[in-house]
């Protein structure tokens, strides 16, 4: 490798330079207030763990995203984050193991082996919050309002509210009792949404249950998709209703307490179907196919450290956020200082940057080109001046 | 492992639990801001990097403590970072490609292989600031002064500043000109400061050159050492008189601009002699045996990056200047919220969220442990009582 290649980022691998980070760090501050305003309290995990606190049950995907390394002094493998959720579960099950209902929230690097989708980031900063200790459907509407005001908070409208429920589709899949290798290729179909796939994974089974597995794959869409899947499954699945029940509780609270927000259901959204154990929710935009932010509930998370609790959460990405961010017009709005040893010049600009303007030490003959302004001694007293203009005194 | 086991974190990988993050937080926001008022602007460089952009001769030993894995997309090797240093110093170099001066400051966690200390972290949060293009001693000056105001921002007093300048000894190591093994023991025997160490490393050296070296390890203490210094190495290497003058002419910036700290001269401290240029500084507080912050001059950085840039900057880690704050008596400070669905009292919530109160949805029958107060409807208001007094409207 040449010298000059040395500066390469790996791909997917970003960084953030001043004008963008100045912008990330204000939404990182303002999301973290919603959070703590919320009763959300803020935990800081470490960046690596051993690999048994990190891969436990969340997601089956997770070991192959989470890079792996030989820890020196103990012999055992360290994971590098991928996810910061199983390290929250962990801190509520273990570290704070507190009784009744604990709300805490995060904001991290993480790191993924390979990007989730083809122009995906390797190298998000994830943000969101956890609630545990309560398994109602109460925690799960508080939570995607905190997801919704998340993204308000990036400035971000017209935003459609994705709902599921993963017992939907484990109610019928259960009644259809397959064969794991069928259960595998129905599941792939169906996140697929791909019907001639389904017809043939389906080919040698039963006609009634091949009809019920097809007819999942419609069930997406407004508030119509609630009504069709009650009238196809009443009868055959009453396990099923449930999760409707659920959908239609939580839609009907949302849209009461939200109605600028619009809503899509999903019985097929499986995402996560694995280790979610009830609603499962996501936000998209228009224009931006991936979803901004997405959770679900996923109880017993917690038992591996010892502690089974209900909870709920949601995750999302600064950096993605961030890229939606209106762009900013960058202006020149800094003071330059002399580099003087002048006890007055000094008391002027500890007030000035008290006050939050920023003052640039200037340490050669030209001030900094943030500069628009700079301090200037007149009759004994430091004055904030325009620059260029500095034949009147203006202030 | 035991499930139960499977809470363990890694030796000197520690989680920072609500009452401290929120402390966190709270300072790491406060020295951010003093960075912006001062023109250091924001980077977020991220957690990987390949090896061959973060190992670029800052610290020998950074190799070792950079745990290496092999990129999927790549095959090549990724150091998760041990520093931030040779991150902002390649975005200064290519990224920004700036000329004139560049002030950039960053704030995030590196993972260290091994600690440096026995009894160190290996995850700090490392909190810096970094000053590019300018050679100057005015430039250390700056660096200097805003890593005191870091450490006052913590709350930190009753600092000593540690002053070095890996030029004297550089000449005088000139001067003698002894072999590659020979400056090896040496070097090893002045950084403990062992006068015995010393004598045998020199056994076989000439008289004169063994008494300068020697006379090295004494030169340490108030500003006389300075003069000490001058008086010794005059006549013999005038080629150290330099960095001397240097050093004379930083601390009396530093003693007239901040009479309150304490000055300590140092001409053996070495740390980071192979890639230091120029000044060294350290900062102490009473009760802690390591450095709290350091840094100095190390200019030509950015030179394996395509274009050579002076360079002065420090660094002190968030989790250390936690540790040392005083604690914070934990207060119950949160308002208690029905949850019911009321325009008016969700239209009070969201003032009151916005006031920077918090307030928590009551989803059981209790209030959350941390409520001192709870909204309550009264003659069509809702009002913030007291929790345990509700038999009196008092707002």
């Amino acid at each position: 490798m040449k010298n000059v290649d040395r500066w390469q980022l790996p791909d997917g691998v970003e960084e953030v330079l001043p004008a963008q980070a100045a912008a990330a760090e204000r939404l990182r501050r303002q999301v973290l207030d919603l959070y703590r305003s919320w009763g959300y309290q803020l935990v800081i995990p470490p960046l690596v763990e051993f690999t048994e606190s990190l891969l436990i049950g969340l997601g089956a995907d997770l070991d192959l995203l989470t890079f792996k390394m030989t820890d020196q002094l103990s012999g055992r493998t360290l994971g590098l984050r991928a996810d910061i959720t199983p390290q929250v579960a962990r801190i509520d099950a273990h570290s704070l193991a507190e009784s009744g209902v604990t709300r805490l929230c995060y904001a991290g690097s993480i790191l993924h082996t390979r990007p989730k989708t083809a122009t995906g980031s390797r190298s998000p900063i994830q943000l969101g919050a956890e609630l545990y200790g309560d398994s109602s459907l109460a925690a799960d509407v508080e939570i995607i309002r905190l997801m919704l005001a998340t993204l308000e908070t990036a400035g971000l409208d017209d935003i459609t509210l994705d709902l599921g429920h993963v017992g939907v589709y484990g109610a019928v899949l259960a009644a259809a009792d397959l064969d794991a290798e069928h259960e595998a290729t129905v599941f792939d179909a169906l996140q697929r949404k791909s019907l001639p796939d389904l017809e043939l994974a389906l080919a040698d089974v039963d006609a009634e249950t091949r009809r019920l597995l097809i007819s999942l794959v419609d069930l997406h869409g407004d508030e119509s998709v609630l009504t069709r899947a009650r009238e196809l499954l009443a009868e055959q699945v009453p396990e099923a209703l449930a999760g409707i029940d659920a959908l239609q509780d939580v839609a009907a609270d949302i849209r009461r307490q939200r109605p600028d927000i619009a809503l899509y259901f999903d019985l097929t959204e499986l995402r996560g179907y694995h280790y979610h154990t009830g609603m499962v929710f996501a936000a998209y935009v228009p224009g931006h196919g991936q979803a901004l932010a997405n959770g679900g509930r996923y109880n017993d998370v917690g038992k591996v450290f010892g502690r089974a609790r209900p909870a709920t959460g949601f995750a999302t990405d600064l950096k993605a956020l961030m890229a939606l961010l209106p762009a900013e017009v960058s202006t020149n709005n800094a003071i330059s200082m002399p580099d003087i040893d002048d006890p007055d010049l000094q008391a002027r600009v500890d007030e000035l940057r008290a006050a939050g303007e920023i003052v640039i030490n200037c340490l050669s003959a030209e001030p900094d080109s943030r500069c628009d302004r700079h301090l200037v001694e007149h009759e004994g007293e430091w004055l904030v001046q325009p620059l260029n203009t500095t034949d009147h005194v203006t202030s």
